[in-house]
């Protein structure tokens, strides 16, 4: 005997979603069976709409129902400065800590030879041409790849085309890379050698 | 800056699901900004499908496609034996050992006071109904519910309501419930000392 073809259906788009296994997305089909109608048409309208109504900021690239979004359109924004991270969840974090100020821009992903995204897959030119634009709007660029072996390629590659070819009026672009180090509440017991030799490279004086 | 409003709607909706936290539901809303809009429909269509082309098999109370389920119209089942289980996706785990030939009864839950689920919440006096017929087709009833307090307590109630009442003509119904023990391939060690104690009460001549 065989679950219901609606039911499978649904069980095999869970699937799909990164995280969700075989059983959970089983477990997941089951579930929504006892919930009312309404809920599911909502669920479902979420769904269709998602990328309807949403749009890439022209100049960001990060999610957003206007164009511009709402961070490149804020005139309290400091324009000098651009944050570049992998992934438009990234900005909500750094929106949270309400300590940064500037502008930002969203690669959506990250260099990664293996799955063949090389440089041109991603928004890194856009964001090239954002920072080495004649007036010299843009002072310094913060670059806000993960720590991993695809961010730090990124990181690398991105920095290399900033810093090519110096405007004849000698302007440097300051180019800065997240700080590394413990994170806050970590015990330095579990630490790993890489975070800990970060750590010591990036200390401070007190 | 709060994210567009189409992408907090889904996440809101993944955040209802058991088991997907704030966190994940984030993860799996920005990813399916990823995907095309063909695949969002499809997901779309089958969450609001889902119910409208499946039924509650009126003997069974399981899920299907027609009415009687396919078990349930099936000759070739047994159909003096009926297990009794909570979830339709129980029984899909005692079809796939292949070893039992009769009929089925889903609960669709178990009593369970503290969420105020008593037996008419749940489709028992189906099961009562189905079990004490004039003709006595049904010779055995196999209660399945988990070995949990709730299904414990469940489990209890319907042998009771089962019980009930002796026919005139003498005839006595079987009520069976699941073997208990150490599941296969589980160490010893581990096992907790309510699993042993049924394991040793359930052993078996060899």
């Amino acid at each position: 005997m065989r679950p219901p073809k609606a039911l499978t259906n649904l069980i095999g788009s869970f699937e799909k979603l990164p995280g969700i296994g075989p059983k959970t997305a089983q477990r997941l089909g089951y579930y929504l069976l006892h919930v009312p109608q309404a809920e599911l048409d909502n669920f479902a309208s979420s769904l269709t709409n998602l990328k309807k109504n949403t749009v890439f900021c022209d100049i960001c690239k990060n999610i957003s129902e206007t164009n511009p979004c709402p961070i490149c359109a804020d005139a309290n924004r400091d324009r000098s400065t651009i944050l570049v991270v992998e992934q438009p969840l990234d900005i909500m974090a750094f929106e949270k800590t309400a300590k940064y100020n500037g502008l930002y821009h969203v690669l959506h992903g990250s260099i990664n030879p293996l799955e063949n995204i090389g440089p041109d897959e991603i928004f890194l030119e856009d964001l090239v041409k954002r920072a080495k634009t004649p007036s010299h709007e843009v002072k310094e660029v913060i670059i806000a790849t993960n720590p991993t072996m695809e961010g730090e390629a990124t990181a690398m590659y991105l920095m290399r085309r900033l810093r090519e070819g110096v405007p004849s009026n000698g302007f440097v672009l300051t180019i800065t890379r997240l700080g590394m180090g413990i994170p806050t509440g970590a015990y330095l017991e579990f630490a790993d050698e890489l975070t800990l030799t970060r750590a010591i490279e990036g200390r401070r004086a007190i």
